[in-house]
């Protein structure tokens, strides 16, 4: 069944194949009249595009988005806007040692049986190229977003065992600075000088290394979430699962919040005049009850370790046969670097649906 | 927007109130020709009923399901099963002391503002006492899946930071009596005496504490799950999200795999002639790339501690004044014993739905 | 596959065979703080009723609505709305003789094959009993519709050969009025007259006759629906097709309009100072490439005869031998006098699905 | 909302605009392992092209459909299959003399007011330019219905007050061959013959005419359909309605079928051994109770005159005055000719994404 739709109100529909001709997306249910800013569309796709620093694959995409429709005179119209990424860099003779081969902890075997039939290269569909499309996506979220006072904050807070610190998320503008400001994406510079030495020396030995990354999203109005099922907590779950290597998810207190009393959780409320209402602390990561409750919104998602390593691994082929396949091509080390600004397009993108369906409840 | 509908395919709508005459459920998609055993849904309803031990809510609910349409002669007949669940214990008194009061952590505050005006009686829509409806429709879900040789077992793993060890998955049933023995519901004996024990030093407390819930799905077959939204582990989080209380969600190797090395954490395929193909370890959960690659499928579920407290705590009133809310009701020291049987009907429901997909796909 | 659902934002799920304990719905999506007139819901119903009059069928239904969820003190809460109707006049003794065989133009045969299973009694599922369903959710769509100035008239247009001529649209109370002083509910009495006349003598004849119902839709603002699939006449027509009996929908100039020229057609913009702009002809219908302009809505829906006559018919039945079926039962000898409401209640959820989609493109 | 996809399993999101850079469409959810025959989707979509006679705009289009994904040596493979058609004569110089005025029944107006904005050049969005991206998807769905054994005929049965008698049926090849024969696509020529005599004098005289198109399919096994909303003939009329121009939808009997007696419409049953079971005649347009019954499917849709004419008309600008509008810019003097093909695809969709539930149904 169809599956590469996300969203109801605000939705898109992504298609592409690591090796094929282009990736791309429709973006249906933008609201018009937002000013589509394609210098911002770009350097979102240039902050997850390969070939960035040592810790990142070096695989060569340029990653040109095109908007094909749905934006006139420089604004949405709201009607569909499909932006397309040609595929440039497609080297497809580094995959003929995986065609006959199933690559361990890949979807070559799943989709094989599934389909029938698939596209080898590059893992065609099941590549996580797939997620320039999203991340093209969620520029435009962003946009539509800002206008609301809205916005997402992502870092690596976290690779193998190395932990951030909890930030203090006072100056969101400086954060996104010091993210910028290294390869690693990690917003504590300390933490993030760390995490380079780690994933450089996991990369020479020929491994890989998973990690984690940490999401605030600011301005949130109360009330977006649609119990019992489309809770917003549900629905960011839901988006973040759907991300290439991600094996977990948490908002607020997350899994250390279920060793905790419910006295030491509760999020006590405090009113000041003329000041939204607020909680004290934020156990409940800004949402209760599935709907936003205009405190800062807060999630960790975990990302397993890339699955092509330089080396040498058992494995079966198509008749079931025992094989070696060798570790070849362009992977990345260290898939959260390069992830922080999916994950942060997912979140708008869920946002945005939401903000949507907040609308239409106008009574 | 309406978000009280889940699943595409095996498709559920849920209704219903803490205190208003009856909850309820429609299963729309159920295929036909399925035995409907209405003594099984029962006993599933039993399990998740209020007042089962000492470690449970007193309220009194004998939960029984009505079925009302959608069965002819003990069998689906592919038209809608509307099951409906009385409401008996209602004493709306209980709760007049929260009519105008915020309690913390809860979704008082949100439900009033987003929809201006809100049934505060025991929660109203926001009390857990809608996933009966959940758990009456993955009877449903689990009737149809024995027929494809697909079980779900749940269990509590943990509790505060007490934590079960692996379990031996082996003997599935022998693993529901040892779960069923106990009020806890954890499959382990030893840690569930101590968590027993435990829960009921926080009740005499007047606390709460939160827990984990770890359940294994045996029996699927390869090629559940449509990428690149639709995962099965993606859907199986977002149903696990929208179980009140849970705040994190984790499959196969979850948060700890993002610690480890990709040449740990890779499960290796082997395949013996005459038996399908397997992998040595399984850190993928039984998904790879979205899919169901045939094994065993696994995850976790984080429940922060319930909010209802019995004590006092600050909090404000609807017109933003400061005030103290007495703990009152009757309500649940952990929510996880009750809860697991929530887990596998939301399990179910997923499966069921994937299930149908999946056959769509005949080519 | 799931098809009992009806709309996207304001979305209803129904449920019920003719013959089992209750047929009921789920309103998922209504805005909270509607008031819920119970006794306008019940008069809506008491429309669609069986055994109003001679020309109708005798079957007694008292086709009480109870309301269990989704309301609290006269008002929506925003949560799901289930409402629920008894079956209490079952007699299925009656339908024993249909018990093995299909009766010509039903559904007898196709839900056979296609669910392997069908519940014989009085159609089952395929009966029309399951549109009270649709009339109480219709009665709050326009409860809400209400709020907004958007009226909805149907009213009986034609029986067989015979037509109303057109409706003078200017007083829309009075139409209401004459159309509820005759049992065929046609807004011009000399026609109503013929039409009761002819629908009798074809009732003493053993046989049945179709009709068509004219609708007209006022006070609906410039914007709704949604291209290029969710058009609103695209929605108006599946709604009207998805009513029992229906074989066509037309709107505006229809299919006379298919043999018109364009110059004829046109519909020529005017508009005066401080008021909305109008066109002098309405031959679209008031809606202009998919979305309303502020005019008028008109359509038309064409009903085929009742199948069930009152005379012996050759069939076959289950195992495929040819047999006779005799004319048996309580049955209408037109449809079309209770069928305005069902109408009437299709439109109207589908305006309200439209105008909160509309709502939800705030910018 | 997003409105701009259609179907539920076999999925289709089209995009773009008439003077935009390329318009194009993803389809979502085909089945893997079609062989895609990209000569037959070239032809399909040269039979929409404009410029093809004397009775069709003279719009120059070449419309070559480019594949970007989803095709893996000459086969579907499951993922998404999205299409590329750039626009090449955009001439948006015509059109400056509608950009501050509303062409009368065109869509000018209400995508203003809706939007706020819109792209005036050539309709933009509500150009029927977008059905050419429907017809590349229709020609997938014909692919994957053909391995099915089911065909879809449509053919010009009306223009204006002309009506082509009813086809003998039996030969569908030799009805496309005739129908292909003549430049109006009607299947009896000497009917065609005073459609284009008329047509022409119609194209003469600047001005425009409506027609009618009538639809078969054969081959389609008992069972498709999904009550109660999603009745087959439900989906079949949103799908045509969905079509620009089109202004009345009915099926089987029809709107004349609303004149008859039950004693005449019904569709008496034979069976004959080894043989499908069969109706005597089929009023019921091979459907009952909304479920497919294995004869022939058949329906009739209404298109209106285009709207643009070569004369001068009276109309309004954005704001508000009065103004004159002249008729210039290059359109089709009736639109059935070019639309049979899209009749045909949206049809091609509803019955492949009806087959895919069919499919999910397997119990």
């Amino acid at each position: 069944m169809a599956g590469n739709s996300f969203g109801d109100l605000f939705r898109i529909t992504t298609y592409g194949e690591s090796h094929g001709k282009a990736i791309g997306v429709i973006i249906d249910g933008c609201p018009s009249q937002i000013d589509i800013d394609e210098a911002f569309i770009q350097s979102e796709l240039d902050k997850r595009k390969p070939g960035q620093s040592k810790i990142t694959t070096q695989r060569k995409e340029s990653d040109i988005a095109h908007i094909l429709s749905g934006v006139f005179e420089g604004q949405s119209t709201g009607t569909p806007i499909a932006i397309q990424i040609p595929n440039e860099d497609q080297r497809s003779k580094d995959y003929s040692h995986i065609k006959d081969k199933f690559r361990p902890s890949h979807a070559d075997y799943t989709y094989q049986v599934k389909y029938g039939i698939r596209d080898y290269r590059g893992g065609g569909r099941s590549s996580a190229r797939e997620t320039a499309a999203r991340v093209a996506a969620g520029a435009i979220a962003k946009l539509f977003l800002q206008k609301h006072g809205i916005s997402i904050f992502a870092h690596v807070s976290g690779v193998g065992k190395l932990e951030a610190p909890n930030l203090d998320l006072s100056d969101m503008n400086d954060l996104v600075r010091v993210r910028e400001s290294n390869i690693v994406r990690c917003a504590d510079p300390a933490t993030a000088e760390e995490m380079i030495e780690f994933i450089d020396q996991v990369r020479k030995n020929g491994d890989t290394v998973g990690g984690r990354i940490s999401t605030v999203i600011t301005g949130v109005p109360v009330g977006l979430g649609e119990p019992v099922f489309d809770k917003l907590h549900a629905d960011l779950g839901k988006a973040m699962m759907s991300i290439n290597a991600v094996h977990g998810f948490e908002y607020g207190s997350g899994f250390a919040g279920s060793e905790m009393l419910g006295s030491e959780h509760n999020d006590i409320f405090v009113a000041e005049e003329g000041k939204p209402t607020q909680t004290i602390t934020n156990f409940s990561g800004g949402i209760q009850g599935g709907i936003s409750n205009g405190m800062d919104i807060t999630f960790r998602t975990a990302f397993k370790p890339v699955a092509t390593i330089m080396r040498d691994q058992a494995t079966i082929d198509e008749s079931g046969s025992e094989t070696t396949i060798s570790g070849k091509g362009r992977h990345d080390p260290c898939v959260v670097p390069r992830a922080v600004i999916i994950v942060e397009a997912m979140a708008a993108l869920v946002i945005a649906d939401h903000l949507l369906k907040y609308q239409s409840n106008a009574r």
